[in-house]
């Protein structure tokens, strides 16, 4: 097994830290009982460690082929997604409407980090598919809903992307893509570029969720409308009609991902391709930030997923490979690698970080539900604000962290992790895309200090900061060296935070370019300090289980790699507040010719 | 051109930080004046950016062929070599005895800096030809010298470090290649593999310095012996002979350095490969060992090396690519990246390690210079001290670095950094190599903190900090918002790193473990604050020289960079002192299975 699912640690996040027992409360989710939910880990658990893990690292040797337009996917894919679709993964958290299972989203998060982590290239298919329901769900007409949902829903069909384009990638107010009205439909023309699963032969049909242009649109950002375009046409009664002019040209050489096809895709070459307005002209990019906050949670997702992957290879290299001697014992046999201190180090920082990236993002999930499910139109306006609040951090950060993580990963693996055979540099190639697609981590940290933080002058920051605060007070009344330490550590994070956030609040409006020249800098700050604050949960639930001798294994280390996060993440805090702080105009003040 | 070599801030480092003035008067290196070694920082550009950097890309592409035997390399790198020989590059910094120029080392490692930034796959071979002609000059017998090196200065000859086995790597104790005596020489049998250009077609002649066993020997390190094998043997009158039996059976499938053959070499498959013992039986690791700061300053520059041509390859991308507008002002027009106040971070980020790092690499090159030809038997014993000290920090600062700074120059790109074509990605997977190789960064760190730290109980590392106190001292007298914000942090990372210095002195004799758990931190914060010392120097010079009105373009540059750094860089060192003295009890508490 090159990965099996970290379902103790997954367990304990969703019942302990993400309250599922709350969630399950909320009449839309009473099905998500805490034994429901154990089984669905394990079931996932298997088709991720028996069927999609095995084939990750071929895929990854083989990637795509793409041959008169049409992309022929790596040895074993098409077989896994039948699978996939077969066991109804697809709909887990759809809306049951149209035969989605409709489980809360602190089930899928964790089935998707299944996916991710045991082969990403196979995780980003459904992940797209998610982003096109979602867009037509929201937004489209009956019609469209009747068409493509249930065959969306169930995996038969894909879902895309198509927003890039040569000119315009963060900023998407420069799509030139035409539409122009046709009877009842448009005609689509133009390139789109880093069209993730744009082509490949695992489903029937491919739905291209398209940004373009009508004729008569206003420049910018507000003259951006949203299509669907079908590779096949549907005909009246639901099955496939012709081919659309709607054509992969070519296909990436990636650093990574390589099984996951990329394409480039040219719209209406021919005879112009056949493309479905999906709500009112010209809202297409209103449109498709509604649809941000799940897919950029996913994105910070299989940040948590490669990493946990990279962790799991690490770990077994490090209990096989025997080198060296142990450290201070006179006559020690050669050991296994785990034995040296540094190496255990590099472990424990992996296994910290993991699990506060897994907390986070899970806990946001749970907000979700609240804000979707909940009952209390006050606690579902909090929880909204929050995930608000949270989704650039768990992407900006979760996703940072994993390119540490598995290099992290190739590191403890010596010369081995360095020959592509060994495994680990894949998943130190494959994280590289995470923090680019989806928004840049600049531009999440854009929307976190701007859209998120001082366009509301800081509430919802301030009301978060508020929940930390009442986990360090918890803390404090807590006994043992393990609290203390992580007490200290988390209260002077705490003031670094506040420090920084009050900063940006102070300078945003005056002259954002200072804010936004320390933004990611704040991001990662932002990301550590919310670590901090799962982790100290955690550390304060495992400490009360020791006490009444639950799973002492388990929780002794949860208290133990808690104290670690505290004492070697959170001490970076003080640092990076600082840099927020003091660092914006040595970073504004060279001339452009100067660098 | 893709790449031109810093030449400007070479300059400075060379004659301001690293005071060429006081090398060039030291009688063995009178004819390195300023003005000789500026010709030949134009010269060696040239080779760099208009014959090797060009063929940097698609000897990725292309890698090495490995048939019956024989390597054959990527386009253009046999012609470059032979221009590299031709123009003399190779014996730069060699014995004028044995036909070398015997310029100093803070000559040769610019150079080298421009060899590896070109091109780092091509870089390797001179530098592993470096290591053979250090083994045998320094511990060969003269029969040996006058057989082996003229032709390795001249480069016409290449070298090879056949050290690891398949299960000695960081522990070479467990080498088991056998030599057994066989009238004037050894019969050499066994496999050795990650022979970096183990077999090539660059060169007449691969000259293998080649771990192995007699057959008398004692176990572990004591037992150890360096030979000399030949691919070609030679004959008495200096010609090639017959074939060695010392063959490439395959070769590595890596994620980076693609143009670089990395050899599994078997020696002695056949009629047994010749080899000629150097110096005495059984010392060979410590005749390793005196060829290893070399080496391992050679790969710490590698770093430098491969993050300045990142930030070349991001600076002209920042520059060129349109996208967005400028934040805070009003109806701007879609503008150069550049103007992002993100991407100019990034940049600064990137720019200011670099600078800091050349600095502290090539100051250690110039005290090499100063052990090496002072005339002050007190003061080259102190340089010699400063140079075993630092090139740990060197070695495993610049490379950690260099991978984070390459991974910010693929951020910078967005997602055309993800696309192989774009060539951002190869300095990223290039440079994951040098952290590992060269010994790892553990064992750097575990060689600072225990060989040259703990054993002497800090005689050097506290005449180290008395230099930089100076320094501190000085920019206290500074005036300016500048010198004063890095006379700020300087001063807070110097007691950063007495008070982790102090915690690794106190507690190594008792308990190794837990200075070793910390080293690599402890090696970080180092390497950042030895970084700071030398930026911190630079500012004070910079402001000199702009009261001067020198070259104010270069220097108000300087001067903002090093408060960049200050207040971007030694700011972690706080966090970092705290998990040295805090975290190694953390580190080291979990037991095997509860990973």
């Amino acid at each position: 097994m090159t990965y099996i699912a970290p379902t103790r640690d997954m367990q304990f996040v969703i019942n302990e830290l993400a309250d599922l027992a709350t969630i399950n409360s909320y009449p839309m989710y009473q099905d998500a009982t805490a034994e429901l939910v154990s089984s669905i880990l394990d079931e996932a658990n298997k088709l991720a460690s028996e069927v999609l893990a095995p084939i990750n690292y071929s895929g990854d040797t083989q990637g795509n082929m793409l041959k008169a337009g049409v992309v022929t996917t790596a040895t074993g894919f098409k077989e896994a997604y039948a699978q996939f679709v077969e066991n109804g993964w697809n709909g887990l958290h759809s809306n049951p409407d149209f035969g989605g299972q409709g489980l809360p989203a602190i089930v899928s998060i964790a089935v998707s980090e299944m996916w991710h982590a045991a082969n990403m290239s196979f995780g980003l298919c459904p992940m797209l598919t998610q982003g096109a329901i979602e867009a037509i769900e929201h937004h489209g007409s009956d019609a469209l809903k009747a068409t493509y949902l249930s065959k969306l829903v169930e995996g038969t069909w894909t879902g895309t992307m198509n927003l890039t384009e040569p000119q315009a990638g963060s900023d998407l107010s420069a799509v030139r893509a035409k539409a122009v009205p046709n009877g009842d439909h448009y005609l689509i023309s133009g390139q789109k570029i880093f069209i993730t699963w744009g082509e490949h032969d695992m489903a029937e049909n491919i739905i291209h969720l398209t940004l373009a242009r009508t004729p008569d649109a206003p420049e910018g950002v507000k003259g951006i409308s949203l299509f669907v375009v079908p590779k096949f046409l549907i005909n009246a009664d639901g099955s496939l009609g012709e081919r659309n002019d709607a054509y992969c040209t070519s296909i990436e050489h990636k650093l990574g991902i390589h099984a996951s096809p990329t394409a480039v895709m040219v719209f209406g070459d021919k005879t112009g391709a056949v493309g479905y307005l999906v709500g009112e002209e010209n809202r297409g990019l209103e449109y498709m930030f509604t649809m941000m906050n799940h897919a950029r949670l996913s994105v910070g997702l299989e940040g948590v997923a490669i990493a946990e992957r990279a962790y799991q290879q690490a770990l077994r290299y490090a209990k096989e490979r025997i080198q060296g001697r142990e450290a201070g014992v006179k006559g020690s046999d050669r050991v296994a690698i785990i034995k040296h201190p540094d190496i255990r180090r590099m472990l424990m920082s992996m296994k910290a970080q993991i699990e506060a990236m897994r907390a986070v993002a899970y806990v946001t999930a749970a907000y979700m539900d609240t804000a979707h499910g909940g009952t209390d139109s006050e606690q579902q306006k909090t929880a909204s604000a929050f995930v608000d609040l949270l989704t650039p951090i768990v992407k900006g950060w979760c996703t940072e962290s994993a390119i540490e993580i598995t290099s992290t990963g190739v590191q403890i693996h010596g010369g081995m992790g360095f020959i592509e055979e060994t495994g680990a540099a894949q998943h130190f190639r494959d994280a590289r895309i995470t923090t680019i697609y989806e928004g840049t981590t600049g531009i999440q940290a854009s929307d976190l200090v701007g859209r998120k933080i001082a366009r509301e002058n800081g509430v919802t920051v301030k009301a978060l900061m508020t929940e930390m605060q009442t986990v360090a007070n918890d803390l404090a009344q807590a006994t043992g060296d393990d609290c203390a330490a992580i007490h200290k550590a988390f209260t002077a994070s705490l003031q670094a935070l506040q420090e920084a956030t009050d900063w940006i609040l102070a300078n945003f409006a005056q002259n954002p370019k200072q804010p936004l020249a320390v933004s990611v800098t704040y991001l990662r700050l932002f990301g550590i300090v919310a670590g901090g604050w799962q982790m100290a949960r955690a550390a304060l639930i495992a400490q009360a289980q020791l006490q009444r001798g639950q799973d002492p294994s388990f929780y002794e280390a949860k208290l133990i790699t808690a104290r670690f996060y505290a004492e070697h993440i959170l001490s970076q805090t003080g640092g990076l507040a600082y840099s927020v702080v003091n660092g914006a105009v040595s970073a504004l003040a060279l001339r452009d010719e100067q660098f």
